[in-house]
């Protein structure tokens, strides 16, 4: 039934029993006008808003709503697990287009809800709205963090060495797959990282308690854009070693069928959600206890960026990476 | 210069600045890839999340870039008064077409900022996003109140009596006004009304210090649909006296050249960020030291809402008030 036939109050009525089990902390959920949450007594408070918006980060002809759900609330909770936090509750815009099916609306939520439940992180409440044709969808995530402990894009030191956890590219390669309509069963673990990425929550906060971190963030806008962020924070250069980044065999795949270089996947593909890192080189044997992470380069006083390829030639990083308003 | 020329990362540039001064409990603002704040001890958190979206909420046509602002800031702190909290601090989800001006993107930050100011609530953090065809915008605010403070819709009793802040219907009289043409400045305080709405966060938190408030709402989608809420959460009826409602003078003039009942106006206007609250009989005389606040009727166990008029006959509420999908 569309949402102009259900009603704001009626599709309210179907959304609320959806959210699931309201966790302790959460005292007051949806329904009245600001949810109330009891605070870890001491920790400090991290917020976080991230927005998807049809036609810009998502196409409901070749993505389902589960997945457009689940890639929001993903986007918050790795923005909170790259400061070193524990995500807690969100609340959620969603601005509709009359047409909208409310059964699609269920799963728009429980995309949300599961992906939400992965981290432990209640949607608390809301905003419903008509929409003229565009369906817009913005979540902001409270998380918590001891005091003391945030990590920052800004503590990098010159020398420090540079992490990155599990691999990139797969995120643009699954929306090349998807979009093109070739077979998605040749590309899985490439369409399931951009239809359901993984906020690296516990991998970030058991990091954070083996090593003493000095920046991380999370690959949103692409690698070598990501990196750029660190450095320009910090006020450092850095050297990116490209034969050290773990490369997917999906991705060197549909790069070949694409005839382009693997690396310009790597080194630009957004919303990968991988961690992205900086800690003392005396710390590297320590990051051998974390098979997920590869120490890719370093971080240098010198004002350049430069990527060393596998022939150990060296270039000026590039702008690379998503900006909204330049295509 | 057009946002599609400025790109995402130099409309930051421009943002940040003018977000204005940083409040000490704010570690990290904008810039990271969250918001890092620190809460007051012992104190419950409040989050809350309004949008607006353009063709439905806002016209650029007949409403500049700083009310706009403004409004969408408005909506985030009434709701935060409205359960009895302080505001500390919003983060904003902007969606832009590529062809808004960013002088009018500055002037959109002022309005919230400026709106924020007015309530020490700081703008810490945001998405921007690039959007097809229409501008839309998200807030959050994050609040706090003393553990066991918290105003709820569903406390009211049977027998207290229902209370009003100020006067309503001006926010529709401003809409209406705009929108025919007529003269702006024979409804300056119902166009101001409309634009730039005022939230009662002083009030409200002198009310919760005064009286021993059982329930609160603000008015957001009407005074009836509101009552309703209260009604509906605290499982209880009304009788809503009319004649005991202030009715401001420009509405009863333009209600009149309307051809309509200023009670339309009354009854029905949304977005207008009174507060509308339940306390038991006794505590009337102490209600007399607000002058802004008028008695305007009781709840009743009777499962009946009432509306009684000047002349004291009653009639059955109807559904009144805004509903998005259903117009």
């Amino acid at each position: 039934m569309k949402v102009a036939k259900i009603g704001e109050f009626g599709l309210l009525d179907r959304i609320i029993p959806r959210l699931g089990r309201r966790p302790d902390f959460l005292l007051i959920g949806p329904g009245d006008d600001a949810a109330l949450w009891r605070p870890t007594p001491g920790w400090e408070q991290l917020i976080t808003c991230d927005c998807l918006v049809e036609g810009v980060h998502f196409d409901t002809e070749r993505m389902d709503f589960y997945s457009v759900g689940w890639r929001a609330m993903t986007a918050n909770l790795s923005d909170i697990a790259a400061m070193g936090g524990v995500p807690r509750l969100a609340v959620v815009t969603l601005a509709l287009p009359l047409d909208v099916e409310s059964e699609h609306v269920d799963e728009l939520v429980r995309g949300m809800v599961e992906c939400g439940g992965t981290a432990d992180c209640a949607i608390a409440g809301g905003d419903l709205s008509a929409s003229g044709e565009t369906l817009f969808i913005s979540l902001t995530v409270s998380g918590e963090v001891e005091p003391g402990r945030v990590l920052t894009r800004s503590g990098a030191g010159a020398g420090n060495i540079i992490c990155l956890s599990g691999n990139v590219g797969g995120s643009r390669v699954g929306l090349e797959v998807l979009m093109s309509g070739a077979g998605k069963n040749d590309y899985p673990a490439s369409v399931e990282r951009f239809l359901q990425p993984r906020p690296r929550i516990d991998l970030a906060r058991r990091l954070a308690r083996s090593l003493a971190l000095t920046a991380m963030i999370d690959v949103s806008d692409g690698l070598v854009s990501d990196l750029g962020h660190i450095c320009s924070m910090s006020g450092l250069g850095c050297r990116l070693r490209t034969a050290d980044i773990v490369i997917d065999e999906e991705v060197v795949s549909w790069a070949g069928a694409m005839k382009k270089d693997p690396l310009e996947y790597i080194l630009s593909s957004g919303e990968e959600y991988e961690l992205l890192f900086t800690v003392s080189p005396e710390q590297a044997e320590i990051i051998k206890e974390f098979p997920e992470v590869r120490i890719i380069g370093e971080m240098t006083k010198a004002a350049e960026r430069l990527i060393i390829d596998h022939n150990g030639s060296s270039s000026n990083i590039e702008r690379q990476g998503w900006d909204h308003f330049l295509q």
